[in-house]
Parts: structure tokens; sequence; C-alpha cells
């Protein structure tokens, strides 16, 4: 089994740029790492939910960690997303991931075909038999339908299946009752929020780190918040996350999108209206932003002071 | 763009049998897939929620397909699923499929990243246009979270896009809204249920065939409910509806299990005991029925007579 | 304990036209239920959901009472829905229909409040304990969020407690296992269906009666189809099924209205423009329809011949 | 218009005892208030969802409201739930309890029928219209179905419709907004939060004050943790915090039971186990807890030392 792992901080979900034509735009994901790394960010996530796995065949996220890979050289601990319907094609990834030298990777409970009572436990345990990689759950319900329990979490940390969780459940009593249960089991997981509007709280709870697509776009704060909270001053964290929560309402004023076009892709705009991406581009099928949405994003922008 | 496909009648979604050691158990592959042929059905669908899809690496799809096409032999028409999260991996399993002959593929809305308003209709697209094959819509909310409207479904159909739909969406209001739109523009769209419990009201209100998994069980019964159907006799039809619905309870009876274990591990374990499959084993990471729960199923395929 | 109630056929449940200023338009009341009750339907629900009955005081849903059973004049078998939060208040209607004479009662699972797994069968039996009336449950997961189980609603038809179901659920499947085991234990239950598109796949698997809400816009095609059915003709049953569902896009033509405001709103609207009705008002907070709204249920009514 | 009504600090949704044959426990009652009154809290909230409101008829909610101002004999504001299905009724509710003379009311968004997009606006401005009194919205979707949307409640808190928000949408994230919008437009809404266990974090993002339900249990916690929360100590913030979620497992302990009767439940027989309760009797139709569960929810109290 691999050693236990374990990761602190801000580890932002990386936002993968394109070009117009739908390939990786190599220069822009290059400024953006740089630029992530050099806020002082302690991680990258690669391949999750906002990092285009969805969209990808194997071959496309096989480039994503490669160039990322390449790009990193070796500053920061990568995380990769083995995400897919069930075990068979996720040990697939977890393989693949492994070959290509990542330090941790991250699952999902398996979902499309319904898991019954037994079947997530099932799941975690084949993946870590597989491959010998520190390996994450990826607590994310409104992608997956399922919720992972905090007991069934702890229980899995415990037995040495799972070395972490990556929390967007978005259910922070379950993720409250995890943290003390992990306490009381001697720390086995490493806890990280995906709560990105609401990480002050999630350290206050006793979160390890965070995992904030926001931090694509305002890492420095990100990490501020982090130091703050470090020396323990709540009113800079608090202040930070606010700041961060008014960031974030370039999710929130577009009109006629939904879903991944509007968070992801707000996300995406973001970067192309401050300079980091070269185009706002979204994988096929999903549209990107036009006119006016990407209008009201720039006034969230320009009130934050990033444009 | 493809020449309109059509079918008609009972298109099993094929349950796949494994061996102990999780291969395919080409033997009893050969049993089941003659046994429901010889029993008059009228086309074969592989790679459905029952059929192991989600469960089966692109290796495990091509061998299902390709095994399955060559015990046909070209006796009855081929629909295979091409079901993954997004477009660009459901074009890959497009394309294979092409590549191995398929008469038709078979497709979702796409999942885990929501979607939002156009990009239902910009999946669809971009797979018809990337394939030259007959393509069916899945409608499978429970899956994937994403209930296709009939007005979409009937424009796309009448546009090109789509050739047919597979119903899995238990809104039998939106099934009649749909065929009758699908009159109104002259049935562009072939129409397929997959309630296997309820094929008669399906057929009343105008479906052109089903895709019952309850046909892996007891081909001949729902084979003889279509010609029933078609001589307008809807004593008969109904009367055999109530025989199946009855023999349906085989995934009602059991305790313990859920989702795909309780529905899919109920065919195989019926197959099992009714001696065409030679082990009721399940894709990992789910458990097979054991015990009491294969005596309930018993109990069920007695009353049937099929034991 | 009451003698079991038995009910056939067409049983709508009544709209109630309200004046300008919310109150019971009287004339248009009378106007209404004569109408129906001329076309030859079967009984009478009040109190349903379409009925007003949860925007109505207890004085409000008195006086629903007391005008239809006055209207009536006991032409037809008057049945009252009793719905509330929980046990308790339900009794109180119940013990109130009780004394203004009507023949049954309905009521739901306990909402608000989620009930665990013996509260809704403590639930009906203490309403049954508490009133000498036929009780049928009425299963309506869309607006109590509890789905009545088949093999629960049978039990408690075989034990007394039930006389009848009302189903409104949309689980067709579930619909047709209810129906076979209430045959098994004798038929104790009258299972009615409410859901309107699809009443002809209802009758063949073994409904009842139906209770339709787009009964009270065209309630001679409901009655005619019942008794297409009664003489075995499915290809009349079929024919008057599809013309009430194209009649039944009145639900569907509508823009910016969603729920109660747009179902029940498109059946006001339409009572109004064929002169039945005297003003579409619908009951505070909802706002009725209008403008291009009310021409596009005029064009469906046009469609149908009823205007 | 009412004058703006502000509350700070810890507010009980106040659980009612039960004597065996289901009337109000006056004794307990007056120990149970008293209690929580001398440990300092702010005010009571009365007929929320902890207290028994959707079980109640209108006479009981009389008599919980005035034997409660009674005992509270004006030492503290009281607060009032006036929850029902739609608005005619809330409003019977309001009216009621303004002759009472509560402080303030609450209302949730409509529910049982669906409510469309104005229609929660209108529903609040009706009440707000007939009533004098301050009007508090309860966000409650796990019982009521609909989220509010924080820029409709900020829109109704400006003007002047709304007082306050007691959330108990188990979405921080949509608290967060609602915070910061509130404070934009210069604070008009109260904003309370009813999660009890993570009640710091809540504190952190700008809440006014907590409804927790667990305070009924641990009163003196709560309102220690208020006082550490105004002197800006986050480290005893957070390790009260921890204590009480350690408490909270009282509800997640019990095996068989679900909804109010595990959670509510929980309460009332921690209340009887620490003797300010002389049973753990629920209302009908709901089951008490009982044996093992009794003494799970023992040794949670004993692990808190609260018996």
């Amino acid at each position: 089994m691999s050693e236990r792992f374990s990761i602190k901080g801000v580890v932002p979900p990386v936002v993968v740029p394109m070009t117009e034509d739908g390939e990786i735009d190599v220069p822009a994901y290059e400024k953006h790492l740089n630029r992530m790394i050099d806020a002082g960010i302690d991680g990258l996530f690669f391949l999750g939910s906002s990092g285009e796995v969805a969209f990808s065949t194997d071959e496309r996220r096989r480039q994503i960690i490669e160039l990322g890979m390449r790009i990193n050289a070796g500053r920061l601990p990568v995380i990769a997303g083995c995400i897919d319907m069930q075990t068979n094609r996720v040990i697939e990834h977890a393989k693949a991931m492994e070959q290509l030298g990542v330090d941790a990777i991250v699952a999902t409970a398996p979902f499309y075909a319904i898991p019954g009572p037994t079947t997530v436990a099932n799941h975690f345990r084949a993946i870590k038999e597989a491959v010998d990689l520190p390996l994450f759950a990826y607590d994310i319900p409104v992608c997956v339908n399922t919720k992972l329990g905090w007991q069934e979490l702890a229980e899995l940390g415990a037995e040495g299946t799972l070395d972490g969780v990556k929390d967007s459940s978005g259910d922070d009593v379950s993720f409250r009752f995890l943290v003390l249960e992990n306490e009381r089991r001697g720390h086995p997981l490493t806890l990280l929020t995906g709560h990105e509007v609401v990480v002050d709280g999630a350290y206050l709870a006793g979160a390890d780190g965070s995992v904030p697509g926001l931090a694509n776009i305002d890492p420095v704060s990100y990490v501020e918040m982090w130091n703050a909270f470090q020396r323990g001053d709540w009113a800079s964290v608090k202040a930070i996350q606010d700041r961060l929560a008014n960031l974030m309402l370039i999710t929130q004023v577009t009109r006629g999108a939904a879903g991944y076009g509007a968070g992801v892709g707000a996300f995406k705009t973001a970067l192309w209206v401050m300079g980091v991406f070269n185009t706002n581009q979204m994988p096929a099928p999903v549209d990107r932003l036009t006119d006016e949405n990407v209008e009201a994003i720039r006034r969230v922008l320009m009130d934050a002071g990033l444009v």
C-alpha cells in the first residue's frame, strides 16, 4: 500500500484553456499554471469537474496531465481526477495516471448505473487494490447522485483505502461530522473542501485545505486566506472570503446559461477578460458565454479590481 | 445523412452472461441470444443500461458487440448503445460501433457535467454529424438527470438528427405527447418503449415497439404480445402483459439490494436459475444476489411456469 | 367500520370558478357541475389538488362542498379531499366532511414533516378510526414527496383501512403492480387513475375509473372513452384518448407560467374561453394567465372544436 | 407598516413536551422554557418545524403560544411560525398570532400546490399586507420543495415586505450571497441560521443569530458560543461548536427511524433522558423512539456530560 499522502492549503482544480478550434492552448495553459503557482498555491488538481474531465477522451486526459506536469516541473504535488461511470474504467484511468507519475488520484462514487448499499465501498477498495497511489474520494452528489456518508468515508480512511476526501457535496453538516470522526480515528484522511464561497467556515470546521474553482481567477486571495487562517487571524479570513464571495458573482450574473456552461463558462470568460486565456471557448457541446453575459462578468471583475 | 432507419416489434436490451471470473461467458451468450432470436424477436439492442455498458471498458464493449454479431450472424438488426458522459467520448464509441458494422446507435443526453438549455440538441447534432448511422435518443433521466422534452425530440427527428427514441423515462404523459407530435410531423422517429411492465399501454398509445429488459427472461411472451397487438386482440395483449408484470416481480422480491444490483441482478439470477446462464455473476463492484434472494426469484419463476 | 364503498367510471376533480374578487362564483359553479353531470360522469371529487384545496380556509372548504352538494342534489356520489399536513388536521377536515354528508374522503400521505417508515400506515389507520367514511389514499408524490408503495396500499386495503386509491403518481409500473396485487387479494380497493393523458393505458391495466382534471373541459369525451372501454372497443378508446391528449396541450402551450398556475390556470382559462366560467381568476397568490397565453389556449380549443 | 424588527443571538425553535395521552405537558413546558431562558437565550421561536406545527390543529397552535407566552411572561421576544400550504391559511394563522400578541411571525414559501415564478413574492406581500407584524421568511426546501433565492429575499427585505430570514436551507453558498447582498442594501433583513451544526461558520459569514433545534438540549453552550463570537474569540467558538456537533450525534445514532421521528424524536428523547420532559411521546402518527435507540441517545448525552 502507498504511504499515507497528505497535502494542506490551496489546491485549485485547474481550468484548461482551449484554442478556438478546441485544442489545448499550450501558451495559455503555461501562463495560467505559472500564475497560480507563483501566487503560492500548494498543489494542482487536474481533471476535476471544472477541468474538462467529462468532455475529454482518454487521449485528451493524457495531454492535460502531461502538459500540466511538464509546466509544473515538479514544483507542486499533482492530483488527478479519474472520473468515470464505474470501477473498471476508473481503474483504467488510474493506471494511466500512475504511468504519468501523478502524486495522487481522485474518484467519485460510481454513477449512471445506480449503486446499491455495498457498491460504493467495493468500488473504492477495488481502485485502491489496482493502483498503488494515494486515493481521494470526490463527494459530488450533484453530478453522481450519491452522497458519500461520513461514517463510511471515515471507515474507508481508517482501513487505508482512502487517503482523503474532496468535498463538493454542499452538505456542511455531514462535513462537520466527517471532520470530527476523522479526528477521533487519528486523522487518516486529508479533508479538502471544494466549496469556494464558504472556505472560511470549512477551515473553522477543521478542513485541511481547499480545492476552490475560483482560485483559477484569484489564486492570491485564496493563498492569503489560507495564511490568515494559519496565523489565526479570523477577521482577515472572513474579509478575504467576503471579497471572494463577491467575485464568485461571476457565476450568478449571467442569463440564459445553466450548469457547466454557466459555472465553468464564467471561469473561462473571466480568465479571457483578464488576459490569461486567449478565448473563452468551451468543450463541445457547451456554448461559450457571449455579449451581455461577458459584459456582466467584466463588471464583477472590475468591482473586484481584477481588470 | 443516413437513410431513415426503422424497426418494429420486440428489441430486447441484451443482458450479458459472465463467467465466475468476470469474462464474457461465450457459450451462455450464444445460448441466450439464440433462445431470444428463436422466440421471434425483431432486433437486438446491445450495450444498454442492462447490458453492462456502464461497467465496460472500450475493449469489453468491443467484445460484447463482436461476439454478439458473430452469434447473430445477420439474422436481426443490431442496435448498439454509445453511452458516455459527454459528446467526444460518445463519438469515439460511435465510430468504433460503425467499424463493427452495427445497424444503429443509441446515445443519452450528456451527463455528469450538467447540460444547459441548448447543450442537448448540440450534443445529438454533433454525434449525427460525426457518424453516418441511424441515431436513437435514449431518454433515461434516472441515470442521466435530464428528461428529454417531447418537442425537442420531435424537432430533432424532423430535421433528420434523430431516427428514433428509446423511452425509459417512466413519463407516459410525455411519451403520449411525443407520439402525437411525431405523427403530426409524418412519423420521422421510431418510438420504442423501455417500460416492460406497461408495454400494452405504450402500444395502445402508438409505440412502434418495445425494448423490454424482461424479454431476456421471457422473449416468447413479448413476441406473443406484439403479435396480439398486431391483430388488434387487446384482451390477449392485456392478459400477456399481466402475466409479464407478475414475472417482473423478480425485481421486487429481493431484500437488501438496490439499483442495478437488484434490477439486472434479478435478471441474471433468473437466467441462471432457468439454466440459460451458468452463474449470476455481476460486474464489479456490484454484488450478485445470494441465498434467500435467489430463492425468492425462483418462486416467482415457478409461479410463472418458467422453472 | 364503514361498508365497502365502490365507484366506477369518470369522477372529475372539480375545478372551482371564482369571481373577480375571489369569491366562489355560484352561477358558474352551477353551470359547470350541471354540464359535467349532464355529460354522464359517474361521481364528483371535490377539494382535490385542482380543486383549490391548498388555497382554501376551512370555511372556504365548507362552502365548496355545501354549494357543490346543493347543486348535485344527490345525483352523483361525492368524494371530498381532506388534504392537510399531518393526521390531526386531516381528521378535523374529515369530521367536517362527514357532517356535510359526503360519500367518501381522500387523504394524502403526511407531508411537510418527513414521515418515517411506519408513519404512513399509522396515518391512514388513525383517519379511518376517527371517521366512519370510505377512505381513499391519494398518491401524489409531486406534492407530498412520498410515493405510496403498492404492497403497503394493498395491505391497507385488505385490512379494511383503505377503500380505494386515487393514483396521481405518474408511476404506471407501480400502478400495474397495485392492480395485480389488489386482484390477488379479492379487489378490496377501488383504483382510480388521475393520469388524464393515459387513461386508456390505465383502463387496459385494470383501473376501475379515472379522476381526470381535463374532464372539467371535455367531460363528454371521457364518458365516451369509458363507454368504449366497457364494450371492449379499444380502437375508439385510443382515438378518444388521442383527441384528449391533444386537448391537454392547453397545459403545454403557455410561456412563463409553471406549476399550479400553468396547470389549473390553463383549465380555468379554457373554461372561461368556452363560456362556462365568467373569469379565469386564480386563488391568491397565483397569477391568472393573460394575453398570448390565453390566445394559445384558445387555439388548442379551436383545434379541438370546443370553441 | 410595522417598525423594523431586529433580534440577535440565540433563538431556539421550541420543542413542545407532550403527556402520554398527547396533551401539552404544562409543568414540563414550564421547566423547559425556564431552563432555556435562564441559560441566557435571546428569544423564543414557537411553532417551527421542530415545534409540532405540522401536527397541530389551530386550537393546539393557540395553546402552544398562549402557554408559552404565559411562561415567558415578557422576558424574551416571541416569534411564531405561521406554517401552512398557501397564503390564505397562513394569513389566518398570522391574524391569530397577532391577537395573541407575538412579536414577529414566520412563513415558508407556499407548498403542496407548486408555485410559479412570481407566486412566492406575491405570497409574502399578501401576508405582510394582511398583518401588521414583522415577517420572517423561513427557507426550508426539504419541507416545501422551493429554495428561496437570495436576490429575491434581499429585494423583499429592501422593499419592506420581509424583516428577516430563518435559513434552514442547508445551502451555505446562497446564505453567503444573501448576507453580502443584505449588507449592500443597508441590512434590512435580520438573518438567522437554523443550521445547528455549523453555526460557527454562519456567524463568521455574518449571521445575526441562530435558531438551533439543539439549543433545546444544550442552551448554555449555544449562549456561550454566541458570547465567544461577540468578543471575537474564534478558538472558543469553534471548540464549542465541535462539542455541540458531537452532541448532535443524538440524531445520527438511531436505527430504523427517519425524518421527523429521528430528528425531533431524538430531541424529545434526550430531554426525557435528561429529566426535563416526562416522556418522549410524539404527535400521532409518529412513533416515539424506544429501547436501543433511547440507549444510543443516552450514551451520546453521557459523552457530552449532560447526564
